[in-house]
């Protein structure tokens, strides 16, 4: 199993290949101060990343886990800044085949992106209003995208039940982390501090607390 | 510009963000190896990724860039291993309509995975072969994808146009990336070395490329 994959002697069994990985990311990953669900949700999210160190950036506040984990349970929506997001929720394993929600290629966006002034990633939010209480949101793209949902909790917005803030980048990603970190408005939250992020670590993180016995 | 963003000071307006984003990445990240044209790839990767270091584990193949671009004006197919891949690239910019295609889940590939005693994700390829010629092929997901079309071109199946190497992970992805770097099989390549790649990366090279004036 420790040999080298080449062309004709590599892996081919998916699970296999998942434990492996696994394993590997537990071996060289700390882990120490994470709770156990927040492991494993750490494990996915380094694992679609492949970078083990990511894990020290990673910030779970208390409770989100089982938040998250409890909301899908009972079918609440998932919320999605980007297509991306949405696409890589794996529908199989949604404790309530919970709905994807992403509204960014709605319509009525471009619009609505003039009309506050913002990006079409934090207007598309605005189609969310119906759907935020008791959702969990995951936002893994836009930071303009988590600083208007924050905007929005302040303004009187419903409370979702969790928020993975996870966006990547270089303008705006971690300061809108941060935002959310310092003051998550009463809402369970877990975040990557500073630049990365994307699309991939959070549909991960999504994946692992849909999955999770919690 | 330069203030840290703020919930109520932040930038808005997504050009504005790019431009900002790139400027960043231009100014922090080593691209002296690079051609101009494969900057232009890794910027877009850098972004995609938030992290400026994994340049220095790009490599692009001589005329990658030349021969890729080439092709999707042309109006090849793009071949993704992935659902996420094919829902990252921005249709709006590809020069000439061209088809964004992934087999994952055609309902042949679970019985095919059986057949050939592999991944979904190698199976899969086998539904590419009557496109495979001079297609631009996005591998941004799994090693047994990469591994397997390697086989099937070593095997006689027609050659495409480029291949974009990209899977992340912890179990063969390195070496399925060393593989077809130590051996294009005449095919012009690009490969994030080592674990880091994924879906996101993979996309926003095909974004750089569909979208560049080569």
């Amino acid at each position: 199993m420790n040999a080298p994959a080449t062309l004709n002697d590599h892996i081919r069994d998916g699970t296999a290949i998942y434990e492996k990985s696994f394993a590997i990311i537990r071996a060289e990953a700390d882990l120490s101060h994470f709770t156990e669900a927040e492991a494993d949700v750490a494990v996915r999210m380094i694992h679609a990343s492949g970078v083990v160190e990511a894990a020290e950036h990673f910030v779970f506040g208390p409770g989100v886990c089982e938040a998250a984990s409890a909301a899908l349970r009972d079918g609440a929506p998932i919320l999605c800044d980007a297509e991306m997001v949405a696409r890589g929720v794996t529908r199989a394993r949604l404790p309530a085949d919970n709905e994807v929600i992403c509204t960014l290629r709605d319509p009525r966006v471009p619009d609505l992106a003039r009309q506050i002034g913002n990006t079409r990633s934090a207007a598309a939010l605005e189609l969310w209003r119906d759907r935020l209480a008791g959702a969990v949101v995951a936002i893994g793209n836009a930071p303009t995208a988590l600083f208007h949902l924050l905007k929005m909790i302040d303004e009187g917005a419903p409370k979702p039940a969790a928020i993975l803030g996870m966006p990547v980048g270089f303008v705006g990603a971690a300061e809108s982390k941060e935002e959310l970190a310092r003051d998550p408005r009463g809402v369970p939250f877990a975040i990557i501090r500073g630049r990365m992020g994307g699309s991939a670590m959070t549909a991960a993180a999504l994946n692992a607390l849909a999955r999770s016995g919690i």
